[in-house]
């Protein structure tokens, strides 16, 4: 039986279709579920089993006008939704800084590098500069890759270079970590950041 | 020369009077500045030094209705705000995970345990057995502190068993590190993390 190392058995991924899941359907649109529904539950698992502690950020929001009614809740009457200046998901696995954004794209050739902005590629290096294990989590055709952040870097260079704006489908079947999706947890992304930093092969620090 | 571990020099502290600071107030309702104010401007100093990547996440807002006028940003018309299930602070520091609280009370007595509430508690628990530092800084009685989780959870504990509300004066400056509070970082929590859990005496891991 595969163990994490905190002693908790892993559970068998299940393929796409049973359950909950509709056969032949494996794309979120089609799905009627979101990537960030899938990443929820399955930071949930991992916090319910002890596997990792990450969570999503609250949604980053200017608010500039507050009513107090008497006897009631403080209602915010006005307020803008911000850019956010880092990324979505962030937490603990073995005592490592975990941090990852997630995205989705309908295109069927290419991940469009506007998923992303300055801001957050610039938060992501000074997170892989301080030690800490940085990635992408990206929902494209029909599959869900992992993408070191450092992968991510090289396109986004290369963009400012010759004017590429997208990772091509080949480019991230390629250079992404393929994950199988699973019944619990949905998106097992822990497994792969084991396999990249913790394993005795592994690639990274 | 004191040096941080990436190379950067250690900014001596200077005692507080000097500049911005008013000789003699030592407290911060009486400077008419916050605790959350200092702890942004140290974050920022860490994150452009190089020495941390450390982030206030932003306030959780329950958004119930969004109005997306024509040719203008979304204005959100009605939200609430949620009580977090975390701590406000989480970030990197040599590949650790660092998560941590802040709190000020204005009592000349003892620290109200009323200040955090059970989710926080279990929060602080599960980032602790997941091998993440966690800790809160406390500003009370005109000096600020860097208490353990650890031993915050003793004093929550005993809250239970005994019923004590709160941490006394003695006990906090007996459990918790003073912090010499400086012009820039203002508050070095920083180098109270690297003596306890990254220096050869560590008594933590």
């Amino acid at each position: 039986m595969i163990r994490y190392p905190n002693g908790k058995s892993y559970q068998p991924i299940q393929p796409i279709g049973t359950k909950k899941r509709i056969s032949g359907e494996s794309s979120y649109s089609n799905r009627g579920m979101t990537l960030e529904a899938d990443l929820n539950e399955t930071n949930q698992y991992y916090l319910v089993n002890g596997i990792a502690v990450i969570h999503k950020k609250p949604t980053p929001v200017q608010i500039v006008n507050v009513d107090y009614p008497k006897r009631s809740a403080a209602v915010i009457k006005e307020a803008y939704f911000k850019q956010s200046s880092t990324t979505d998901y962030n937490g603990v696995y073995r005592g490592r800084y975990i941090d990852f954004e997630a995205k989705e794209t309908k295109s069927t050739t290419s991940f469009p590098l506007k998923n992303f902005h300055e801001h957050q590629i610039e938060h992501m290096k000074q997170v892989e500069k301080q030690g800490g294990i940085c990635f992408v989590i990206i929902s494209a055709f029909g599959s869900v890759y992992y993408l070191p952040a450092s992968d991510l870097f090289f396109f986004w260079e290369r963009q400012k270079l010759n004017g590429r704006k997208s990772i091509s489908k080949d480019e991230l079947m390629e250079a992404g970590h393929l994950m199988t999706l699973g019944y619990s947890p949905r998106i097992d992304y822990i497994k792969v950041v084991e396999t990249l930093h913790f394993s005795d092969e592994s690639e990274y620090q």
